[in-house]
């Protein structure tokens, strides 16, 4: 379990705490798709802010990004359990079993710390209200899930 | 508009921004759903480790509750539109129309700044470390969910 080991450590949890022994799959899976939809709705707030910079709302963009701070750092590891790579959650799921096999720890350990150090930057630079900054560590942040995306996400 | 106005202020964001303005309501909702489940699936961390005191996770806790006050900081207004009581997101929307009713915002209001107060504590408390403390402030947070749930929910 040695991919399923990085994504715990460097999400600092672990995966075998009483809060998920007794979860079935399918509730991993839904947790799971629940909290990248509410990153996502979050970084498209963001999005939007910065795509129309003369209705920038700079309290709307730090709630948005604190949020994507806390998903990034709530211990998402624990919603790799194995076999979660099958199944349905609100529907089915799109991890490829890949992510959970140990051979991929170290990349997929490296895109998790990757993704961790971008959303705390992003909640540091929103704090700033810099406009083309808040753009720039939206854009490095997005790269970090597209990583994720384009090596451990069926299409 | 009273009831989204009072969501919108106790949840500090304007509900006509451009983020929100081309969104969908089935967007909407599933983005509500989402944040809804996220924040389900942290307070079910908590009450899993004070329920299993032997083997409670102050860093877990902490996580989730760090979580938990995002969420309730997030902005969650925004999630309630105006037409958003019906139709689908990952599921048909239990939202009541007494939620988006005018007549009902000084009572949506008070829930939603309850819900804030405890959720902020949730994540003071969880730093502590104490595991009854921890406890008796997930009551309290878990009340204002039930408070809403009550009113404006639809079983």
């Amino acid at each position: 379990m040695k991919a399923l080991t990085a994504l715990a450590l460097c999400c600092g949890i672990a995966l075998s705490t009483p809060a998920l022994a007794a979860d079935k799959p399918e509730d991993i899976i839904k947790a799971r798709q629940a909290a990248y939809q509410f990153l996502a709705w979050n970084t498209h707030r963001i999005k939007n802010n910065v795509d129309n910079p003369t209705q920038f709302n700079k309290d709307e963009v730090v709630r948005a990004a604190n949020a994507v701070q806390a998903v990034a750092n709530a211990g998402l590891g624990a919603l790799y359990a194995p076999g979660t790579d099958k199944g349905t959650g609100y529907g089915p799921s799109r991890l490829k079993a890949d992510a959970l096999n140990p051979a991929n720890g170290a990349k997929l350990g490296q895109i998790a710390t990757d993704f961790i150090r971008e959303a705390n930057a992003m909640a540091t630079v929103a704090a700033t209200g810099e406009v083309a900054a808040v753009s720039a560590q939206l854009d490095k942040l997005r790269g970090t899930c597209k990583a994720c995306h384009d090596n451990f996400r069926n299409k």
